[in-house]
């Protein structure tokens, strides 16, 4: 069946790292005036900047805040860094409060050779530390399982059942999952984990972009939606049955696409959000 | 707890891959030289030469061929190359038996921005074109679960329950599971899974080497065993505990060893098995 493209941007999101080479101010000038409804702000593009007042510059320019981006990063082997880490995430909690960011994203964090029951343990302590001071603040915490080509180093919870076992077992309304295409489009679990984390009132947010063939970089090579293997639209249609209606955040991280004028880019993004999503 | 290095090397087999500089002659020379036992045999170390004689000549060296590699890549958007995909496991399939490789290993083949759910179909209706052969042969085929980096391109079955449910649904003697820690060690069902294929008698392999941090190409950076963030120890436990003793099976794809003299890797190779497996 052939579509036509949405003209709907209402719940076209962006992270600022998507178009990492703008400042903040430039972005959000940009995304407006693309139509573009929603921003994501990553940590670095706060970097000498005060959160709330970034945020007020934000809804000036009629964007709606949709995720602050990124805390977790809990295991560590000395107890120590797991303390600091406890205490990042506290400020990152307050950072999203300033700047009127309803979530926190979480990369839940792993260390090479140490193993993955640790750091899943390590995670579960570290969130028990933070969860309080989150229900406090009002700011939801969003679990996002990363992709398993990741788990030596950046996150030990690789799929989206091992999200939902671990926010269900927290049983807390600002505990909850994040749903991105890239990690998770491969796994044959997926539709029925989508439901279940929609029956419990824990789907948080949505986040697109494509997996390419060949992938040539395993951070940097992030496809525009369509460039790649993902049917974006068929898990879009999971998500939205889940009872999900929030925003479809763009998370594309991309030497190639950083390298080209980001308004050509940022134009691309809105063209192959129309089509693809 | 310390141990001492192993001296035992009765289980020690090498993929030609894995010092694919060496023509297979090479290989078995050097291999049998070091105290390797084993030998698998990649389908491109036979090119050229009569599967029959270079089997003899594996044997003459003292080595056990353990399995042929490798057959597979079944789906395809097109029937003719379906067709051929059948057309040439039955050959690879006659090679082992030539050759005199009990087994022969599967990569079971994926088509970008097909479905993996289409895909998965045309794997099982491939297994059941190919398998009646297998039988008559008395070769064995083994699913190899591939980790999900690689479900765009190259397999579609992507953990080991999945290939479990598959070589389970055929109910065959001749099909079952290889297992590989660089594609599977992330699972956190991978313990429950491995003892399943052990009870159902689905184990027929066990591969090794490690995961680099970083890993800098998704297909040539292997780690040597005990290079990376893989307990390969405890998933040998977690094998033996499922019954398998056959042979622990050296498969390292590296730009960067292939660019050392081979029998310096090769020596790397017996040190590291001996301390990290």
């Amino acid at each position: 069946m052939k579509t036509s493209p949405t003209t709907d941007l209402s719940r076209l999101c962006v992270h600022t790292a998507t178009t990492k080479p703008w400042k903040i101010e430039e972005a959000a000038k940009n995304y407006a005036r693309t139509g573009v409804s929603g921003i994501s702000v990553w940590q670095d593009s706060l970097e000498g900047r005060n959160a709330g007042k970034t945020g007020r510059m934000l809804r000036e320019c009629g964007l709606k805040i949709v995720s602050y981006v990124r805390g977790g990063f809990f295991p560590a082997t000395e107890a120590g860094d797991r303390l600091k880490a406890i205490g990042d995430n506290r400020k990152m909690i307050d950072e999203a409060a300033e700047l009127g960011a309803p979530l926190l994203v979480l990369v839940c964090g792993a260390v090479p050779g140490q193993s993955l029951e640790l750091s899943r343990r390590q995670i579960e302590d570290g969130l028990a530390a933070v969860l309080p001071h989150a229900e406090k603040s009002d700011i939801l915490l969003g679990i996002e399982p990363l992709h398993p080509m990741y788990a030596d180093s950046r996150s030990a919870i690789n799929t989206l059942k091992q999200a939902n076992d671990t926010a269900e077992r927290f049983e807390s309304r600002h505990l909850g999952v994040v749903i991105d295409v890239y990690h998770l489009w491969w796994d044959p679990d997926l539709q029925e984990q989508i439901a279940r984390c929609g029956q419990n009132g824990n789907l948080l947010a949505f986040h697109i972009c494509d997996w390419k063939t060949p992938t040539e970089d395993f951070l940097l090579d992030r496809g525009l939606m369509g460039e790649g293997c993902i049917d974006i639209k068929q898990i879009r249609r999971w998500v939205e049955s889940a009872g999900f209606h929030g925003f479809h955040e763009v998370e594309i991280f991309s030497q190639r696409y950083w390298e080209m004028d980001q308004k050509i880019f940022l134009d691309q993004i809105v063209e192959a959000y129309s089509r693809h999503v």
